[in-house]
């Protein structure tokens, strides 16, 4: 695999709208900012369809959900489909309650997107597996989770993320695993929403080959956080959110390409 | 007093269910996360029931109210009170408008509350006291604060904290005094915020004796926070934003029993 | 120039009323603290009046808008106009869509701004000059950013400050310019939105020379960012953005006579 779309990122500095949550909207745009994209959040039904203009990705986050936000997902996710660009979606806490599950089917129902990723109980509610989820965090539970990449992936025909110790993402045929974890992740908030984001971004600057890409900026996130979480005691939760921002601004398409653990199997 | 419970949460990560504000919903979420508890924060009146079944305690912060915001809250009020989980009021800036005041009002009178933080103008709100309040800080005022927390504790029927340079704790009888201040908490946003979630937290994994689990809960924090600031200039706000996280991760029964500096009287 | 402001500021701690974006609400009200100010961040319609009756400025960030936000702003524009208090507005991203050059538009017309803060490109739109803005950022484009503000300044009457690499300020004669950037502002979020609140912290003190008072508030938030930058590698963005924090809190007066690069002319 060539690495080489942080730099192609750094070079173009992508437009990347984000529809997100109260919780990490913050920290999605800083973590983009670091990362040399360009992020814009705005989740306004009456301006989506001109944001999918000049955006270059959209990523749809339902973590804090709302029936005004639902309409600009839906209305900002239809635009960016006719305008052609990337469309991500992290199904935050899908299984934790009728109203998220509803909301995403309808999505899934009127959006085309590139890329969904999500943890393990997610993924498996979309792949329509059963899964011992626990609210928005991943949950414990039985199954082959490159199974459930897989099914989702040819479900919903879009390349899926599935993040974890071990990262799986499938496109229906492939599966590629990053082997790249470091336990700081699940102990911040939004580790995973900026991954999200992240997609978004390195969509953007390679929209035609969706597989390779989500591989590529899991790859990279997940270098990102070990180099970040190397030097700190393990409960130096405070420190690692500041550390991964300043590693997601010093990473380069060659410490990936050192670190990265990817296999890819059929 | 036994201080046991940052153990028990470390060991059985209680979902916390926050319904919070724009301004720390990231900061709680780190700090429940830091602490060991799994947070969930959702606003949507249609999600709050499902999600009373499988949280262990709720937060309801008014820091930044709407209408849509509050229908929730009431619906999540009463969806706690029937599954029977803690719920703890965070009733920011109370003092500060009529309308704070109505929807705090509403939600005294519609959901049963197990415990109440505020800072020292909010509470006295609360407890029918005059007190010169200023926004959303403390202000200044005249009056002996033990006697407003009991006072608001017997008005209410719940355990009240009242947050300062010392803290007030009562169950309505008896008061418990707190003695562990650094005065970098009223210089960053959201440490009053986080501490209610921290209650919420701690009421989760021993529901049954809310004064003292309050107290217990109050004295970790307070600790936390005089760890956090111990090595840090009296102006480094920034650092001791990320620092506190640090020290939650790091806080233990052990440490809580060696500094809390606690009294209880009746 | 004599700075004296900040000196102020800490003495009488103004309560600073923002209604802003849920991108930024975090570190706005973070910085204000470390400033010496007190934020209260509120965004209901039904509580704007009542705020205006003590708040000592009001900042309005239209970064992420909804029609009940923009009516919050009406509301809360008119009641600090009435009460002849300062009111900032920060037209985050006003050129990107119709609907904020909409929104922008009806506040302009309703309001009676003290100061208005952005970009370039948000300012030329305000200007209605014509400039190639991207997203929320600054685009780039043609034109005399000096000429740009000054315009901007007559047209609405009320002292405007584009932010950037030199930093330009006007009250529709006189221009200053301010020549202490740091190359890491833009790459983290909000670093404009702070700014546009320091402005209402200083007004707040000093409401009657609006256009001093702007020029020394934008002085001494370039000088703290540069202070912050210093001892930084030039990606340690998440760094700054904690350290920028604890340099509002350790800024002095004295510290931004020393190192400011003021000059005005007519």
């Amino acid at each position: 695999m060539d690495f080489n779309l942080i730099t192609k990122i750094r070079q173009t500095n992508p437009l990347i709208h984000n529809i997100t949550n109260i919780v990490v909207a913050n920290y999605v745009a800083n973590g983009l900012l670091a990362l040399g994209a360009s992020p814009i959040m705005a989740d306004a039904e009456e301006e989506m369809a001109d944001l999918a203009q000049f955006s270059t990705a959209l990523v749809i986050n339902i973590g804090t959900l709302d029936p005004f936000k639902v309409k600009a997902m839906l209305a900002a996710g239809k635009a960016a489909n006719k305008a052609g660009i990337p469309v991500v979606l992290d199904p935050v806490g899908v299984g934790a309650t009728q109203y998220r599950k509803d909301v995403v089917a309808e999505l899934l129902n009127k959006v085309k997107f590139t890329a969904i990723r999500g943890n393990a109980g997610e993924i498996a509610q979309l792949a329509g597996v059963n899964w011992a989820a626990k609210g928005v965090d991943a949950g414990q539970g039985e199954g082959d989770v490159a199974q459930i990449a897989k099914l989702a992936a040819q479900r919903h025909q879009c390349v899926v993320a599935v993040s974890g110790a071990v990262d799986y993402i499938s496109d229906g045929v492939q599966v590629a695993t990053i082997d790249n974890s470091t336990p700081m992740f699940p102990k911040i908030t939004g580790s995973g929403c900026l991954l999200g984001a992240v997609l978004g971004a390195f969509l953007a600057v390679a929209p035609s080959q969706p597989f390779n890409v989500v591989v590529q900026a899991s790859a990279a996130y997940a270098v990102a956080g070990q180099l970040a979480a190397k030097d700190l005691g393990s409960t130096k939760y405070g420190q690692f959110y500041t550390a991964l921002l300043d590693q997601l601004g010093e990473l380069n398409d060659q410490q990936v390409a050192q670190f990265a653990q990817v296999h890819i199997e059929e």
